[in-house]
């Protein structure tokens, strides 16, 4: 064995393990001895990151093992040495092996971190990434795009490692076909931890793509198995598949919103996969496109999906697709999959005047589907009579009426030793009962926590806050995540913004009443956000400034989502100059979700919302869930709330939109007011209104842009108010809300 | 003398001088100290704050003084106590003195920098603020309010401070006439350096403002005399008069763009002041409403401000006004000032069908008027029979027909000692010989530099830079201020952002193509400017994303406007993807300048520039000035330009946009093009179109807004493409660009 010492280089071979004869084990500690290291290693070389903090390394490792005796990058110490700063790595060569990195605290300054080539020729063959972290390793500007794992070449192994919190744009981990060197690449990506992704609020946010739409006739023969998908919620494709020949096999997902969509590609195997919905907003399955796909012996429990991203989804095609566009159904098989509790199948989905091809030459057979309500899960679009439905068992529903081919069958269910939900006699359909289920710690590595990404409001320490000058300033400066200020009974007046960069709950006992003097009481700012009630706020002392707001997101962009409640909370007296909004949201910000309940405004001269400000129509918006309840409006100049998603992309589940037992009153007149709308939605995907009175208030206008948005606006009152305006924007339908039962009064 | 010891303290009397029998010197060296040190200092103790930086430090100076035995706050050594971080100081009591302070790298963390009160109720009389620095003491976020001197209280001096490069929303310094306390409060603000304050592109850039309307009719007696205005380019009013019974005596205004503008009250005098505009662009003089106003004395060379912002403005009123709008001139006295070289004298300015009040009881006498163009630079927009006119001068041009009282007299000029031009005889009119003129060196302090606020391009090193992987983007890293980047002939592929935190020129030499791979080529940051010339620059390796841009700005908010130049450059296969812009500003960025010259595009997917993220309609715009001259354009999806100045004030002077010599093909039809336009105008002042062809291309879209913009679109052919459409949206006007002597073809 021989050995090198670089600059403060210690040996740690014993440690390492024995290499083969003659090859090197080389520690280096700083940037410069590596790049001396790297030139030159010889199969079975192990190059060893010392453990400590490496600032702005962008890692070029490029050499070439042997089979069996690869070239390796080693952590000195597993989990402890983190690459932070604007750092990266780049693989080139043959039989390489990377392990025990950890990203953190830093971002690529490129656009991609560990990528499997150095440049469009030079790529990485037969190399393994394993038992690397990627942890918020996030661009700062939440839409900059960039991917955290780019697979080139072939024969490439990336398996073990833990992906968790990316929050900016971009796929998080994708395998390249765009040259023939990275075709038909038998890549195999298995036991990865892929941990918390939030809503991204736009496209772009994919957990694993393989392949692109515009090679995605090409074959991959990708393996992506034993992976554990942990609330993977970036948009409405956990999985986009591109390319054929890939099999997706035991995979586990867990309580993500959206579906593994073989979105482009042929003759695709997608089996033993497990699904758990929980029962959680969007929680989807197997959406299936193209041609030859193979859906069998999956587990489907608890997905509340609806739409495209239901639990089983067989598409419709365009005829003579373009590449980007969808292609015919057709030779699917669709057998043994059990859809417990599940609440949509739907069939023949997506058909319009374009997407007028239906699936074809397919099967569907054997599967299991029980719900507990008796649902009737399925939705037919268009001609299914080329799909062959056999043997499939229900229960306790009725069978459909679409097709014969399904019997229903009294059966429990009982849970198994591996976690799903069986029938207790053999009805010989769904899942089989030797379904292998990666669980959580099966996958990633075991020197790394998988950590819950949320802190919950009241979680913390409480403290009380009196209102002397700067004591209410002081303390949401000092306060933990998850605290809570409890504000005594009296008079504040607050001089500085007060910037929230924790989840905060502000609470007030007994008469609480805020004053302001700066353009803005509340900032929420990255990693903030605030819970408030009990208030009464007053816009009195603000400045004589246009645009001022109670609540403001960060002008910056915000990486992390953010939860807004207004519960029982008074505001008035926001008149000292136009446009003073309640709450209102920058570009690049985000929130999971903003409730309004129990709560009164009065004398507004903007909006009480202002969630428009993503208005490049790239099929971006400010917040996924607004609701509001049993609240009074007043003297509003500007709308309740102006709600803006552009474009028209599919890619994104909201924003949604809820009103109940709310009172609006003079709402909307302002003139400078540019919607003239007391409710201004555009592109909202989710709409339910009801049990509110309108007193003397401007129109809604609700503009459907995209997709198949489901608008209700239902058991209202109209008093001097207009019935709302709806339009359909791109589709050329006509105006699909649910406008009825409303009572209209006119004085 | 008594003498205490704080902690580190060390007495340094004797250098400061020698105080009065029982007075204290207290040398303080942290926050600590001085808090304790504050309470109960006695008439005639001097506070001293140690040298060194003072970080976060909300100083709070609450005293009692006697008249000649102040209670003094002072520095060690002035100039050397650094007030940093979020800091400001408050001023209480009487008979307090503030000097030596300088702030600077931070901003308040409340909205006053020095403020002469601690709350509403307890403010600082018979106080003065001396030799005080305030030093680009900014706000984070440009577009945040804040003030940097707000003099409450009575019988304040406010003198010799330098005060310079606020660029963030917010009035500079301000007297509050708000409680009967501050008002009829003769203070003194004098000697002062007003250094540079850029174009702030909306409302609140004033740089003195005495009262506010609200409290208008009140007496100030406010005298401000012997400061210096140097380039205070913040908005429309340089100073604005809101109070009464105030002087202005012997300032001195050098290229200062806007008006001293007596904006509400009565009874002020505005005498013995110099405005040197040195022909620059809105540099104005002093603009005349309300009753009782005098201005006599003052002189006015080289101001080629026009309408509002000429070098005298005398307004119509609005009959009856509210307190806010304009009320009429009335005994006006405009006597002996000269006006040399100047544009503009605009009487009944502003007449419409609101403000039809037209001057009453008034003169206008003894002024010479001298122009080397012979230009008739009276525009008289009404009935101006309440103007007495007489023995005024004019040279070269002929007396205006519209009064007598104007007499030409043949006249040579020649610049008196005091700096001044003269008529070589005695003529009767015009400023007096004996016009002391305040020069810089008299204001301010002599420790502290005037230095210029901007670093011209090509001022720096020059560099070469060659096709090496990174070479370009380590080059732009390294350079400085003022620096030339001279590219090599080659192809460069760019993997990074290239930020421009500078000044920096990047110039091809030979051949030299530029390609990218991410989002944008160049970043400006803030402090950056680029000039860019002879290269070509192609979008092919842009990443498959929508929005992309080959220039754009920091996303965040940038303090310093900035100055792009492309000279010689071609921009090609901006395509991969839609929405992809040429030039892209953010929200909260402000462009001094955009120059595009003898440049080309074609193949762009989006606009060449984006102007138009300012859309709240609170009157701020993305560019001061844009022209372009001699360039090509060719396919292009979106606009060429979309330029937005939304709202209805009239603080601003811009937007301007000029195109020349160009020729636009295939350009603004794209289906994402919102404005369906070619070239997109809202709220743009002063447009200049001419000698350009379009072809094939969409319409123009022109919204006036407000004032009294100025549109040419003259000597254009169009072929294949409308003629412009101007609508005025809020004046009710009929249609006012002049669009005339093009010639249209349509094949």
């Amino acid at each position: 064995m021989r050995l090198k010492q670089f600059v403060g280089a210690v040996v740690a071979g014993g440690l390492l393990g024995i290499s083969p004869a003659l090859a090197e084990t080389i520690l280096v500690t700083d940037q410069a001895a590596y790049k001396k290291a790297v030139v030159g290693l010889e199969p079975g070389d192990k190059l060893v990151l010392a453990n400590g903090v490496w600032r702005d390394f962008e890692i070029v490792f490029e050499a070439l093992g042997e089979e069996g005796n690869p070239v390796s990058l080693i952590a000195e110490t597993p989990g402890d040495v983190i690459i932070s700063g604007q750092s990266n790595l780049q693989l080139a060569g043959e039989f390489l092996e990377v392990s025990g990195l950890v990203f953190k605290n830093g971002y690529t300054p490129t656009s991609e971190v560990i990528s499997f080539r150095v440049d469009a020729d030079t790529v990485a063959n037969n190399s393994r990434v394993t038992g690397v972290v990627i942890d918020n390793f996030n661009q700062p500007e939440r839409q900059e795009v960039d991917f955290w794992v780019m697979v080139y070449g072939k024969n490439n192994r990336f398996d073990h490692n833990h992906i968790v919190g990316k929050r900016n744009k971009g796929v998080t981990m994708a395998v390249r076909l765009n040259t023939e060197q990275s075709q038909e690449n038998h890549h195999r990506i298995d036991h990865n931890y892929f941990g918390p992704r939030q809503i991204l609020g736009s496209n772009g946010g994919e957990t694993l793509r393989i392949g692109t739409s515009h090679h995605s006739l090409a074959d991959s023969f990708t393996t992506v198995e034993n992976n554990y998908f942990d609330r993977c919620d970036g948009e409405l494709e956990i999985i986009s598949n591109k390319s054929g020949k890939n099999i997706f096999r035991n995979n586990t997902f867990y309580q993500s919103r959206g579906t593994l969509t073989m979105r482009h590609g042929n003759n695709n195997i997608v089996e033993g996969n497990v699904f758990f919905g929980n029962g959680a907003d969007h929680t989807g399955g197997i959406r299936v496109i193209n041609a030859g796909q193979t859906i069998r012996n999956n587990y489907m429990e608890g997905l509340k999906g609806t739409r495209f991203g239901g639990a089983l989804v067989v598409m419709n095609g365009v005829p003579n697709s373009p590449i980007n566009r969808y292609h015919q159904v057709k030779d699917a098989t669709i057998t043994n999959n059990s859809l417990i509790n599940s609440d949509n199948i739907q069939l023949a989905a997506g058909s319009d005047a374009e997407r007028s091809a239906v699936p074809v030459d397919s099967e569907f057979a054997e599967n299991l589907i029980f719900h507990d309500d008796a649902r009737d899960v399925f939705t037919v679009y268009d001609d299914v009579s080329g799909i062959a439905f056999s043997e499939n068992v229900l229960a306790p529903m009725d069978p459909p009426e679409f097709a014969d081919g399904f019997r229903r069958e009294a059966m429990a269910l009982d849970r198994a030793d591996n976690g799903l939900l069986y029938p207790a006699n053999d009805i010989g359909a769904g899942a089989p009962h030797d379904l292998s289920v990666t669980t959580k710690n099966e996958t990633g590595v075991s020197w790394y926590p998988k950590s819950e990404p949320i802190v919950a409001f009241g979680s913390g320490r409480t403290t009380n806050v009196s209102p002397e000058p700067n004591a209410l300033f002081y303390a949401v400066s000092a306060a933990k995540a998850g605290d809570t200020l409890v504000l005594q009974s009296g008079n504040y007046v607050v001089s500085k913004f007060l910037k929230i960069k924790k989840p905060l709950t502000i609470k007030g006992k007994g008469k609480v009443n805020i004053a302001f003097e700066r353009s803005a009481l509340f900032q929420i700012s990255d990693g903030g956000s605030l819970r408030l009630s009990g208030v009464n706020i007053s816009g009195k002392d603000a400045p004589d400034n246009a645009g001022n707001a109670v609540i403001r997101t960060s002008p910056y962009a915000m990486l992390e989502n953010y939860r807004l409640e207004i519960v029982d909370t008074h505001f008035s007296d926001m008149d000292v100059n136009h446009s003073f909004n309640i709450i209102s949201t920058a570009k690049g910000t985000f929130a999971d979700n903003i409730l309004i309940k129990d709560s009164s405004f009065e004398d507004v001269t903007g909006a009480v919302l202002k969630l428009d400000t993503e208005n490049d129509d790239y099929g971006i918006y400010n917040a996924e869930y607004l609701t509001i309840a049993n609240s009074n409006f007043k003297n509003i100049q500007g709308a309740l709330v102006d709600f803006y998603r552009g474009g028209t992309d599919e890619s994104t589940f909201g924003p949604h939109f809820e009103l109940t037992d709310s009172k609006l009153t003079n709402v909307g007149g302002g003139k400078r007011n540019k919607s003239a709308a007391s409710i201004h939605l555009h592109g909202v995907q989710v709409t339910h209104i009801s049990g509110n009175t309108f007193v003397d208030s401007k129109s809604f206008l609700i503009n459907h842009t995209v997709g198949e948005p489901k608008t209700r606006v239902v058991d209202n009152k109209f008093v001097d108010t207009l019935l709302p305006k709806n339009y359909e924007l791109n589709s050329g339908l006509e105006p699909t809300a649910v406008i009825e039962n409303n009572r209209v009064k006119n004085q």
